[in-house]
C-alpha cells in the first residue's frame, strides 16, 4: 500500500490536499479534525453516487454530521444555473447555516458546481473537495476556481473559492473508464511541459505510482495559484495548450473530450514554437512520446481558418490581445501576448 | 448648492463614496477617471429607469462607453434567482468581458442584485453603485454585501463584493415618496444609536443638509466594514434593532417597510436594555423623539410569543446562540451573546 501524500496550498486560508488509497472512508474524521460540524450536504452525480455516496455518508454520520445529499445527472449539462439554484434552495429548505459544509463528490462538473453553490450560499458556506477522477484531482479540485456554464458559453459565471480541504481517494480511479484516465493524463503532461522537465522524464518511465504523479501536479498548481489566486498573470501558464484546445472542443460540439483537446492543443503550440525557432525539438519529441503512451491524439482535425475564427469568438479575449503559453524547451515556457494577426500566424505554423 | 462629500472605504481595494447634487451626470467621467472603459451595463428598476436612466446612459456614452441596460420591475420580488440568471445571460449574449462594468442605478434591490451579478460574471466584473434612495445611500450601497432572495428566505445567496466607486446623487431624493425617506431615516438614526451620540443631537436639530447626514453614516459604516469585511464580528453592530425588525417584517408578511420595522426593533431593544438596568433613560428619550420627528413607529403590534417564535426560525442563528446589540447609553452599545431563554426574556421586557 502506498503512503498518503499531503500538500499544503496557501491560497486564501491555507488548506491541505491529501492523496491516497481508501481516503473517502476518512472524510468525516478529517472534517471533524478541522473543526467542521453540523450539517453536511454531499453533492454528486448519479454515476459516482451509485458507487461512493454511501461510503462518504457513513463516514460523515460516524463523525456526528447530519447528512443530506443532492444528486445531479452526470455530464457537463449539469453545470447549469438551474442546478445551482436548486442546490441553494435545497440547502435553505433544510435550514443549512453558513457554518455547515458542502462536499463535492465527483469530477470537475460536480466540483465546480458544488464549489460555486457553497461560495454564494449565505455568502459562503464551508466547502470540501472529494475528487473521483484523475482530471479533477490534478486540475479542477485545486486552485479555487468554481463555475457554472451559461447558454452563451462555458464557465461564464462563478467565483474564486477555496475548499477547507481536498481528499483524493485514488481507489476511485479503479472505476474510471480508460478514456477518462487518458483525459486526466493530458493535464498531467501539461504540468511537465510548461515547467517541469524532470517530471516529463518520470512520466516516460513505468515505475511511478499515481499518488506521486498527482502530488507533483498539485504541488505545481499550488505554487502557481499561490502566486496568482485571482487569475491576473502567473496562472495563465496553466492554459498551456488550452487556446487551441478550446477551439477543438467547440468545433467538435464538445464531443472531443477535454484531455484529447488539450493533447492536440499542446502539440500544435509546440510545433509552432519550434517553427518560430523559439523551442528545441526535444520538447516535441517527449510530448509526442507521452501522448502516444497515454493514448492521446496529437493531430488536429481542423483547418487554420476555422480554429482561428472560433478562437476569436472566445469570450476571454479582452481588448484584442490574447496571451499564449509558448514552450521554449523541455519543461520550459514563457507567456507571450499577441494580437490577432500573430495568433493566426502561430496557428498556421502549428497546423502545418 | 452644497459641496460634494467624499469618503474613502478601505475594504478590499479602497474606493470612494461621493455624495452631492447632480452627480449622476458625472457617472461616465468618474468611471473613465478610474480607468474603466469598454462596455457598461446599467441595471435599474422600471420606476427609477423612467426618471434617470437616460441621464446615466448619456453620461456614459459621452465618456466613450458602449451602453446596455437591463430593467427589472420595482420591488423586492425582483431580487430573484431568475433575474440574476437573466442578467448574466444578457451580459454573456452581449459579449461582456470581466473588464467591463455593471452599474446599479436604484435602491437596495437593484444594488444587491446587480452587485451579486457583477461579482459572479466571469468570476468578477467591475461594479459601480448609484444609489437613488436614502436607505440605499446610507446602508446597502456601502459595505459590499450583495444578495438575492431564495424561496426559503431573504438574502440567502450572495457575495461580499466591493464596488469600484459609489456616486450618490441627492437630487434623486426629490422624487422619493415620503415613506421611502422615513425608511432611510430609520437606518440613519440607527448609526447614531449604536455609536454616535453627537450625531443624535445633530439629528434633533433642523439645520443639517442631507449630504452631511449621509456622509456621517457612510463614515461610520466604512469604519465598521473595514474592521470586519466578512461579517465575523464588529459588523454585528449594524444589526442594532434588526433582530426584532426581522420578526416584525416577517409577521407582517413584509408589508411593514424595513425602516418602520427597524424603528420598532430599536425601541424594543432599548426599552429592554433599560428594564435590565443596562442603559440610561436618555437613550430611549432621544430615540423616541427622533422616531416621532421622522414619522416612524415605535410600538410593536405583535406579542412576545409570535416575535420569539419567528426569531428562532431566522436562518442566521447558528448553533443555538444569537448576538444582540444592547444599547448602554446615548450613542453607545455592546454586543451580547444570548441563548434562546435569555432572548425570550429580553423580548418580553422590550414589549412590556
Amino acid at each position: 500500500m502506498t503512503v498518503t501524500k499531503r500538500i499544503e496550498v496557501n491560497a486564501g486560508k491555507p488548506y491541505s490536499v491529501k492523496i491516497g488509497k481508501g481516503l473517502l472512508d476518512k472524510t468525516g474524521e478529517e472534517a471533524k479534525a478541522l473543526g467542521l460540524d453540523g450539517k453536511a450536504l454531499i453533492i454528486s452525480d448519479d454515476n459516482v453516487a451509485a458507487l461512493y455516496i454511501e461510503k462518504v455518508s457513513a463516514s460523515l454520520k460516524e463523525a456526528g454530521f447530519e447528512v443530506f445529499s443532492f444528486v445531479i445527472p452526470h455530464g457537463e449539462g449539469s453545470k447549469s444555473a438551474e442546478n445551482l439554484i436548486a442546490i441553494l434552495e435545497f440547502a435553505a429548505e433544510n435550514s443549512f447555516s453558513r457554518t455547515d459544509t458542502f462536499f463535492a463528490l465527483g469530477g470537475g462538473v460536480v466540483g465546480d458546481l458544488c464549489g460555486f453553490a457553497a461560495s454564494v450560499y449565505m455568502r459562503g458556506a464551508n466547502f470540501v473537495q472529494l475528487p473521483t477522477t484523475l482530471l479533477a484531482a490534478v486540475d479542477s479540485s485545486v486552485g479555487g476556481k468554481t463555475a457554472i456554464d451559461l447558454q452563451a458559453g462555458k464557465n461564464l459565471a462563478g467565483a474564486f473559492y477555496q475548499p477547507k480541504f481536498v481528499l483524493c481517494d485514488t481507489d476511485t480511479f479503479d472505476t474510471l473508464p480508460d478514456e477518462e484516465f487518458s483525459n486526466g493524463m493530458a493535464e498531467v503532461i501539461k504540468y511537465g511541459m510548461f515547467c517541469d522537465g524532470e517530471f516529463l522524464d518520470i512520466l516516460t518511465e513505468n515505475n511511478t505510482d499515481i499518488e506521486s504523479i498527482i502530488a507533483r501536479c498539485v504541488q505545481i498548481k499550488a505554487k502557481v495559484v499561490e502566486a496568482d489566486e485571482f487569475d491576473k498573470g502567473e496562472r495563465m501558464f496553466l492554459n498551456f495548450g488550452h487556446t487551441v484546445a478550446h477551439a477543438v472542443e467547440n468545433l467538435s460540439s464538445y464531443t472531443t473530450p477535454h484531455g484529447s483537446a488539450v493533447a492536440i492543443g499542446m502539440a500544435v503550440i509546440t510545433k509552432a514554437a519550434i517553427a518560430m525557432g523559439k523551442c528545441e525539438n526535444e520538447a516535441l519529441e517527449i510530448l509526442i512520446e507521452l501522448l502516444k503512451k497515454y493514448k492521446l491524439p496529437f493531430e488536429c482535425p481542423y483547418g487554420v481558418d476555422e480554429v482561428f475564427e472560433v478562437t476569436l469568438k472566445d469570450k476571454k479575449n479582452a481588448h484584442g490581445k490574447i496571451t499564449l503559453v509558448i514552450p521554449t524547451g523541455k519543461g520550459e515556457s514563457v507567456l507571450q501576448k499577441c494580437d490577432y494577426n500573430e495568433l493566426k500566424e502561430i496557428i498556421t505554423l502549428g497546423l502545418k
